[in-house]
């Protein structure tokens, strides 16, 4: 991919987005569940850009949603409303009510007290509601604090029990119709087993329901498969598949599964401009046009993007410590121009002296990065630019100071 | 203040921000330091809204920015361009042409290299550039890393030796005016010392620069005044500014202060509804339509924020431990519809039970609420309200799908 090129042609910053590493990404996995009917819903929330969404949906994806926004979304880039799912621990009623007059393929309840509001606004509407659960099957997920979702202490789902307390609730509702069973117990996870122990306890579950005569059809393995961001290795698709599908002896369920970072966030590039370098003592910063209001994961999460450099034509992978020696250069800094210090791209990197105009490249940048995207600072949120089969096409405007205010001129006075 | 007609009124979730507390905060600043001519510049980036921006420039504040964004809102808000100061570590060449172009007050410079920029460009532009320059004096503000900026390992300012060094280029520069000092060790400090020290090794330098006739008209002591979030002492007005200004002796100067969330954060407070209480196995949640794409400071920065509870006309401040076990009920999380472990308001917090349509009110949500807000799971960014001798106005309208959607539409083909 021609970064330079790109960034003369859309400024910086800028996300750019290969859409056709994210078909290669969305066909693996729909390979590796071949032996089953499957359905694979991408987490909206990952990589919202509409474009994103049309192109996957071209692909036969379906979207799992967690607001009615990312349905309505979901449904502006040309979804079947028959391959939404909508999820979340806190859904309001006009949310439930536009899911239901959308006829989407099922709500995941995650809890008893959201169970009974939509049974009485599907009561409302006479429409009955398609229903998954959100068990939690209380499985460590060993990833980073805030994104494991599938412990007792988290606020997600519920446990088996009650799961089945609502399944027979449900049952015996006309307004309630029980069609799928979900688990989703975190994010970033490059160990396959923790999400198989979860499949086995949904599993049994999903058994002995059918014992008792409510037959689940879609079983719903969540997302959370995670990518390589530095050195992780990359979860074994085969493993990963393989694992779930012999948990399922005994039921006829069509498997969804809902990735999000592992179909964008190494299809993602984030694309910055170094303004300055600067040295502080003996700490050596590289000041770039991007920033924490552009990219949060570093500051939120404390993760840790690969990164490199592009200057004069040539690039400057993250070098050696004995290069950087040689050069006589120590370590830095990529960091924004927000005045606060949790503003950093990347810290403590090996790469050589920068100037002014280079570009710095942060990689796995397509999920989460954008999605969380501010006006901090009042800064405008940056283009956004797909590439696919070698053409590069822009898929959200750069954000104008216009933009920024609109919502607070009128009342100026 | 009257939260639940608010709340009916505007919907949730909800900011409001007092500006009788805000004017009451700036009069108070400015009388610490009546003894001297003074600035006070409010730190837009705490809270930017133009009614916000327009309110202050009505009581005679200057405006401190940190980009051309915030330089443009305060003009737009009524702002005399000669109370404008833009700092920033990573200012564009735009940026810096803007400055100059509308003749604000001053530049806070922060490195050599930034400072060069800036001379070639005023030569460009034929307008000599008043400057300043922000040093970093190597003191420990302490306060949370993220804010802290006033140390040799953060990314701000040059030292003081370098300063000085840059002061004299300046002098003997056609195109660099050096009006102004400034330095700004971090945020939210409730001990004032570490400010005042500051001030001390700014003012030595000061002199150290009259000594050889560069004569600074602007001290500029920046901000990071801390505000009461939980059981902080308020930091002493008088202490602080007299602290300062027994530094200042043998310098004819006027004092600048840049308050961002002295000024705004206790005015504001955050409005969510409760949506449905939980409990998964022995820990309670209680999940409100508010996230952390709203208000992102305690998932950030573990920020604690005072909360309490308005249900059924009462208000429910945190009760005690004892309490709350003679009413059976556990502490609570307060968390937010978003899908990830990561959005919660409040952690293990002592509320009574509440129901559905019941309020939650976030304490100190006026200084870096709003501000850092996002779309993050295509949530619609809330409504801001504002209350002035007791009338309420509209501020900034809710935000609508087609408002979220609105930059990428045009592309969707």
């Amino acid at each position: 991919m021609d970064f330079t090129n790109l960034a003369q042609k859309y400024g910086t910053p800028l996300y750019i987005y290969d859409f056709d590493y994210m078909a290669h990404r969305y066909e693996a996995l729909k390979n590796a569940f071949h032996a089953r009917k499957s359905l694979v819903c991408y987490a909206v929330k990952a990589n919202s850009n509409l474009s994103v969404l049309k192109f996957l949906a071209g692909l036969g994806a379906g979207f799992d949603c967690v607001s009615v926004g990312e349905v309505r979304r979901a449904l502006l880039a040309g979804a079947k409303s028959y391959q939404i799912i909508l999820s979340g621990v806190g859904k309001r009623d006009d949310e439930l009510k536009f899911a239901l007059e959308n006829e989407i393929l099922m709500i995941n309840l995650e809890s008893e007290a959201e169970m009974n509001r939509l049974e009485s606004i599907a009561k409302q509407l006479d429409k009955p509601a398609r229903i998954s659960i959100r068990v939690n099957p209380d499985i460590d997920a060993k990833t980073h604090p805030y994104i494991s979702t599938g412990l007792n202490e988290n606020k997600f789902g519920v446990d088996p029990q009650t799961a089945k307390k609502m399944y027979l609730h449900a049952k015996n509702s006309p307004y309630l119709e029980p069609v799928g069973i979900h688990s989703h117990i975190g994010s970033q996870l490059t160990d396959v087993w923790p999400l198989i122990e979860a499949a086995k306890t949904v599993a049994n579950l999903t058994r002995e329901l059918k014992a008792v005569q409510i037959d689940i059809k879609f079983f719903d393995v969540g997302g959370g498969l995670g990518i390589i961001y530095g050195d992780e290795s990359e979860p074994d698709l085969y493993e990963y598949a393989q694992g779930i599908l012999a948990n399922l002896s005994g039921l006829d369920v069509t498997v969804v599964c809902e990735p999000g970072r592992f179909i964008a966030g190494n299809a993602g590039y984030f694309l910055t401009s170094v303004l300055y370098e600067k040295f502080n003592k003996d700490k050596r910063f590289v000041i770039v046009d991007g920033a924490m209001n552009d990219l949060i994961r570093p500051s939120l999460y404390q993760a840790r993007h690969k990164i490199f450099a592009l200057s004069g034509g040539e690039i400057f992978d993250e070098c050696k410590k004995e290069q950087l020696k040689e050069l006589k250069f120590s370590p830095c800094d990529v960091v924004g121009p927000i005045c606060e210090s949790g503003d950093f791209l990347a810290k403590d990197r090996n790469l050589p002296p920068l100037n002014p105009g280079d570009l710095v490249v942060i990689k796995s940048a397509g999920a989460y990065g954008f999605a969380m995207s501010s006006n901090y600072n009042t800064r405008g949120r940056v283009a956004e630019v797909a590439v696919k089969g070698g053409e590069d096409f822009l898929i959200r405007r750069r954000e104008s100071f216009e933009d920024i205010v609109a919502l607070e001129c009128e009342f100026l006075g």
